[in-house]
């Protein structure tokens, strides 16, 4: 086996197969990890991503996904929230186990599901068994969530956002690091620079979904501290990469096309924020996965001549 | 292009693709609208109605499904309910803008899902972007939601219904009018009017809809101020059209499916009731679209010598 | 028509097509009925099985399916359900009539649905439907809901289960008597013998599913008054004889991961409680339908040397 193979895991978060951008990606994670002092959630993130390549290596036959890393990104995302949310007790390193692997054969029966309408199931596998992990610890005693939101049926109200340069910089940083869950300017830089070394498509297309997703969340009213830690940003930058290089042919279509993605994926975040207030628990990455499979599903040609196959991405990306 | 289409796409909401329907439709909004002194409620519906059919026109290649309105209807039901639940701010009118127009795709994106089971997205694509806008709406402070229902855990006591031939007859006509979330009688009166231009049969199921829906939801014990504002009989009228003249041949099979049919959105209507209390949304039509969708899904022959195909109406009707 | 095939519905709910289990599983079902002095739920679990099984036979054509019992089982479960929760009113009856009735062409038009992704609906007709009428009770005052759960945002601090042989025995047992509701050790034992009349492999995968859940449930913290009533154990009772025996060929590869699919649906059954805490309703038989979804979808070989089939399991089964 290939240590590469494990490394673009980590890469294919953001759609990349490279081993390059992995390293970097997780340097981030452990960058973000330590700012918060919490260098447990940089030890799960790797040990999600070697338990779900592994399984998905060992069941799968053909091994194209296994290849392009595309078993190990579920199972990074999953070792980042768990730690977050439920601490470093042995019932959250159990969730993490069973999780990560199970994202492997969640992933493979939604894809087979989703096949047929042209789509991929992309980080919905982690949203869902991270949530069923999140909302189980309510009911365990021996699992803790100290760091889950109180469950409300109002959210407070929200406060407005202190426009000044630095706090713009940061909080648009935050937007990006916030895709693997670090609340962390310095983690954001890692993140554009690991996408740069594969793509600098998906780093232009990636600090302007996290600018635009600002704009718009400021514009609308969000809360001062929600957009100041990046929470409207991290799902955007995802459909920004999505829609603006991955999924289409680039081209001034596309791009008007991804504009409005990551716009509407600002309404669809605050949506969704409001849905899980009863529950306290994160929306995770879920705001992305259903904006994108809404402006992928159409199939619209954009800039090509034919309906487009969104099923998977790995064969579009540069791999090393 | 043709002033026409953009009619139809009114008269589509009620499953008709007749342009004078449509005019009697706005009609009826804008009487509906102006009784309840909020005439901006008439023009979002406009607003929507052009948006989402000039969209729709614009990227669809094959222009059938143009032709007949079935673009319009999502978008004039998305401006009646953002003008009802968010007032008149620009931020409604750009959420209105961008929830019309994503009416297109989500609809587009949704049939193409849909196809394979032989039925159709519905009404839904408008329900679920409102959903979107309404949720949002309690995240974004710039968003004004005053007129949306506060949050709770349990609905407040029913009252009983004051049993008399007016509040009946009201209640009746207005169990119609809401499929526009219009309050008022005299809406109602413009709706059966309009449909009966069309179909006369339709026009009879719409009737008998909200007598049969009004009368379930009296003898279960139903709210009295639900009952007497028609929030019980919406849903069903649009059942009653789907089942009893749309998607079924008509006969004495399918006029009995149908009335099932009726009583069960009853039913799917106050369990959503129930289910959006947390959140303080209106239920919108998703009722009529789930128990729609549940008796068309085992597609049974019923009158018909083979099973029939669900997946589209405009050529089962009158275009004029 | 054939008095087993009413039987063999009741046989079904635990994937028999054996009509002496079906009897063995009504007398459970009363003797628990009785110990709780609720004996309605009893003739309600009749009722619903005729009911369904009836509209079953008539609007099926071909046969296979009401001859092996498959139209009776969500009936069953409704009569239960439904007289548990909403007592011994006449709405409660007619609720059940149109349930019972419901969950056949609901089955069906499911079944249509997830045929292409070789799975089948198992129990979530009788979930969908009896949630419908359970939400609906807490807006129509006539339909008494005064066993359900008061909604609440947070749950009671889960207490420790007093680990003692005669606790851990009746909470095992009451562990496979949940599948129908029923809150009786006795009725556990008429389960046990009911299986291992059509299936020594199932009554002891559903003996092991019940000591597995038992085990993780308390490892874990869970509450001690829903271990004792065996409200954890239910839901991996059918995903055993599910995954067990019955989709899967029997060997160690699928002991393995029907093991992993027991463990799951503990965590699965904990995450649904939370989610219905808003609404103070059951989870009723979600849980294990979910995980057993999520378990067939891969469609693993396992032991097999092709894919195998979930669509249906009638073929598979002993019928008498």
């Amino acid at each position: 086996m290939n240590y590469k193979l494990y490394l673009r895991g980590a890469a294919q978060v953001m759609f990349q197969g490279n081993a390059m951008t992995g390293l970097l990606v997780m340097l981030g994670i452990f960058w973000g990890a330590c700012e918060c002092r919490q260098p447990i959630i940089g030890w799960a993130a790797l040990a999600g991503l070697v338990v779900s390549t592994t399984v998905g290596v060992i069941t799968d036959r053909k091994a194209a996904d296994a290849n392009a890393g595309l078993y190990g990104f579920n199972g990074v995302l999953v070792g980042c929230a768990l730690a977050t949310f439920l601490g470093g007790t042995w019932q959250m390193w159990a969730a993490l186990v069973l999780c990560s692997a199970a994202t492997v054969w969640l992933r493979n029966g939604m894809n087979k599901v989703l096949k047929q309408w042209g789509i991929n199931s992309l980080t919905m596998p982690f949203v869902l068994l991270t949530w069923v992990m999140l909302l189980a610890s309510r009911e365990f005693s021996t699992m803790c969530h100290t760091t889950l939101s109180h469950p409300s049926l109002l959210p407070h109200t929200a406060l407005p956002f202190p426009i000044s340069v630095p706090d713009l910089l940061v909080a648009w940083l935050k937007g990006i690091s916030q895709v693997f869950l670090a609340n962390s300017a310095g983690a954001g830089i890692f993140f554009i620079v690991a996408l740069a070394c594969s793509s600098i498509a998906a780093a232009m297309w990636a600090m302007l979904g996290s600018a635009i997703a600002l704009f718009t969340a400021i514009a609308l009213g969000a809360d001062a501290v929600d957009i100041a830690t990046g929470m409207y940003g991290y799902s955007p930058v995802l459909t920004a990469i999505a829609l603006g290089c991955t999924f289409y042919k680039p081209g001034i279509r596309s791009a008007l096309w991804c504009i409005i993605g990551i716009i509407t994926t600002v309404y669809v975040q605050a949506a969704m924020y409001a849905l899980m207030l009863p529950y306290g628990i994160a929306t995770l990455t879920a705001p992305f996965c259903i904006t994108t499979w809404m402006f992928l599903l159409p199939r619209y040609a954009l800039n090509d001549k034919k309906r487009p196959d969104h099923t998977n991405w790995h064969k579009n990306l540069t791999n090393s």
